[in-house]
């Protein structure tokens, strides 16, 4: 059978459910995908690297269909970082992002924030919050107990 | 009768209480009125612009330590959308940054995301991500359906 487009919303049951579609669609420019993992709510928010804020599905869009016209975005998510309650779930992300150049790809980093609310179609990215890393991959000062013990 | 150093945290009783605490915090440099106003968690995080993941309140309270060494600083939250549950309050704020120089002070601005969660101790800060804006006011674009009804 033919893959569907963008599976139904009610599979989005865990936070790392809605993540993970969020950053395949990335890697295959997959813009309606994209698009059905955000929140049903107009203040919906989504900042690139060193953009502007943008505002509601129209902006968000919008933003998006530029970007994949210069191709799917191949961003990994790692070092995830999770602060969870019953309704809402924060993740602290670094992405590693391959870029094309001259010289072949090189990988670059990115600080980005995922906020997702438990609502009635499942779990929904209502931000995304990213801003341009360090060129290096230590970009991580963790509280010593956590990294000693 | 003296001023205490930090208020009770009884009276972080809504996100905007406690957003406001954070800011003055900033503008007086007041290091342990800042600290106060954080999650009792410890994967609270913390992203300067520019800077690495600072998570937990040792590395959070370092780093803010060291910017206090140049003086306060003045930030003032402008623009602010909300997105709240009853457990969590997603604040998009643009930050107006005045930063003294040798021409007089300029202003510099700053998107960032703050995260308040619902705790026994009145709303707490989980997340602050502040990452460089343009040098320009305008930063926001939002759908047209917001802006022209």
């Amino acid at each position: 059978m033919p893959r569907p487009p963008a599976p139904p919303a009610a599979l989005m049951a865990s936070p790392d459910d809605t993540e993970a579609q969020f950053y395949e669609a990335l890697q295959t420019g997959d813009l309606e995908r994209l698009m059905a993992v955000w929140a049903d709510d107009e203040d919906v928010a989504c900042v690139h690297p060193g953009g502007p804020r943008l505002v509601g599905h129209g902006a968000i869009r919008a933003a998006f269909e530029a970007l994949f016209g210069h191709g799917a975005v191949d961003a990994r998510p790692a070092q995830v970082r999770r602060l969870v309650t019953e309704t809402t779930a924060i993740h602290h992300v670094l992405e590693r992002v391959r870029v094309g150049g001259e010289d072949g790809p090189r990988d670059g980093f990115v600080l980005a924030t995922n906020v997702y609310l438990k609502t009635p179609l499942g779990w929904r990215l209502a931000l995304h919050h990213a801003s341009p890393g360090s060129p290096h991959e230590l970009q991580e000062i963790v509280d010593a107990p956590s990294t000693l013990h």
